[in-house]
């Protein structure tokens, strides 16, 4: 069923850039304006949006759709050469908007085959997508509460200090499905001591060790939607260094949310969490972006990060996560998900912050 | 660990096409060539290769590497525009290939910092890639063996008639790790009757009626390689039309095998197959292309089919999967993996072809 409002939405920003026509390929976007998805795999998956109304699907004969889509779907085979295709429906066009996911071997032969301008046009759609409608807001904040009970069951169960790192993931599992979840939002890391220093750390049989870290950064789907959070507890003791980079990375994270609100560039919320961190001495350890869009995946487009051009808007949810790595010894990351309000902003997440030894 | 002698074929087939650089961006490729897999999710990851030896990685700090992968790595942040990164070590470079993969969020960019020709030069990896080395296609072989005496295990199950759909996946998988397997290559696909014509179903749980085909499509990985088999049985009779378009499928199936040699075009044997299954009546219902490569994914670049321009050379390992779907009644598939040898071919498969009532 064609999603006739954010398509209108998308129009809008086409028409910003005049682009006279713009081309979908990732089939979350795809699926997220016509309610359908599909895994394409390997071949051929475009939607082209045009200005002038004659919107189409393109898809191979193998994907069997049978209810209306709200537009007409050029069918082609495996035999079918599908960029040309693809290529006759703009003919005409001078200025062509495509996604970021749209991969070489489509963007190239169209290029070849047109005489027309290619821009990169992806935010036309992804920041659609990143500002949220009232009933996708609701299953957030759900996911969110689903996702703060669960973290108390994970330091609950942690502090018993019977598990090892792998051995988390299938209880907090358990736990969600208990609390209404469906699954992980993406596989849980649970970190100790100096595992949790590398950020792809995978878990593994590592038992706890008194004065370890421990970074469980987990999240849940409810009802399509995901969630995402980050706590860091210490097992038994915390040194005085774990307590200063514990307390410099809770300052920053705070810092950032409260700054938040319509009209704010992300970089600079970025560059506010960023500073308190260098300033404290743990600049080069904070060595990632401050958060992430997040809906029906759990890293939507869109990035709080230093080069980041997108201006905070009503209905954005993403995450605030900073973080100070310490290879070899110690890990601290502390993540909630927040909200773009009207005037400021609403944090999903209340699971405590104050440093917690257990 | 560089492969010296995969790298060295790759520069050869960009020295055909006059390419002063390559940019590699599938980590499945780079991780062909260097030996080392990384998952970059959204994250920039290019490989570039240099046709005056200057080679280069370019990297996300957070990807943490230690080993010495025998070429220099550029490291950038987050807060890094790594695009520019990139174009400076391009500079001067007139012509430039990329793979297929690589977003349009990366080559836009690039396109748009420099003055060079951009083409897609996938196949200077893909058929470096498609070509095995003789330890991988020892490796192919064993996975096919196993394949095959879990076909046998699957037929026996099958016959039993108690099982739905989706139960045998379990099943499958016990089997292959007690034949020495470590997983599916692919999700199995296990149709009963009407189900089997729908060449995208999800296993479900349908149980066996008299008269059913049953669409076996599996494979599992041995050592890092894939297998990948069909077989279509039936449930305790089958009509003379079943018959008739097994035969046809088996007919087609076996004539593009035996065509097979150093040479010939991909696009011929595809043509074979689908010749004699349209004289047969059912040319529609034969609605894919009739295979794809294969290795250390299931799906490699590469197609048998009639666009494809890839020529058979030793050492090609391939599918070869006619099928016939009839929309509310049945499917037939049949699909052998074949190894390209210096004269003609080497079929992988050995499990039994004809007609089978179970």
């Amino acid at each position: 069923m064609l999603m006739t409002k954010r398509l209108s939405r998308v129009l809008e920003r086409m028409e910003k850039k005049g682009l006279e026509a713009f081309l979908v390929t990732s089939p979350e976007a795809i699926a997220y304006l016509i309610g359908y998805h599909i895994n394409p795999h390997e071949r051929t998956y475009v939607m082209m949006l045009d200005q002038n109304g004659h919107h189409q699907l393109f898809f191979n004969q193998l994907f069997f759709v049978e209810e209306d889509l709200g537009m007409p779907i050029t069918w082609f085979s495996d035999a079918d050469d599908s960029m040309s295709i693809i290529a006759k429906a703009l003919e005409g066009k001078k200025k062509i908007g495509v996604d970021k996911d749209m991969p070489a071997r489509w963007l190239l032969p169209l290029m070849h085959k047109l005489d027309a301008t290619f821009v990169l046009a992806s935010d036309c759609i992804d920041l659609v997508r990143g500002v949220k409608e009232a009933h996708e807001i609701d299953l957030m904040i759900k996911a969110s509460q689903i996702n703060d009970e669960a973290m108390g069951y994970m330091q609950k169960t942690l502090a018993e200090g019977t598990h090892s790192e792998k051995e988390m993931d299938p209880l907090l599992l358990n736990e969600y499905k208990r609390l209404g979840a469906t699954a992980h939002s993406f596989e849980p890391i649970v970190g100790y001591g100096k595992n949790g220093a590398d950020p792809h750390h995978e878990n593994d049989g590592s038992m706890l060790k008194p004065g370890d870290s421990i970074i469980v950064d987990m999240g849940c789907v409810y009802e399509g939607y995901c969630s995402d959070m980050t706590r860091t507890f210490f097992y038994k003791e915390a040194s005085e260094k774990q307590k200063f980079v514990y307390n410099l990375v809770l300052k920053a994270q705070k810092a950032a949310e409260v700054a938040i609100k319509p009209g704010v560039a992300l970089s600079e919320i970025d560059k506010i969490a960023r500073d308190i961190i260098t300033e404290g001495g743990y600049g080069k350890e904070f060595n990632h972006r401050l958060g992430h869009f997040i809906g029906q995946t759990c890293h939507e487009a869109g990035e709080v990060n230093a080069t980041s051009d997108i201006i905070a808007e009503e209905g954005m949810i993403f995450s605030i996560e900073p973080g100070v790595y310490i290879p070899g010894e110690f890990g601290v990351r502390i993540e909630d998900l927040v909200l773009v309000t009207s005037d400021g902003v609403k944090v999903l997440n209340h699971y405590p912050k104050d440093l917690t030894i257990i």
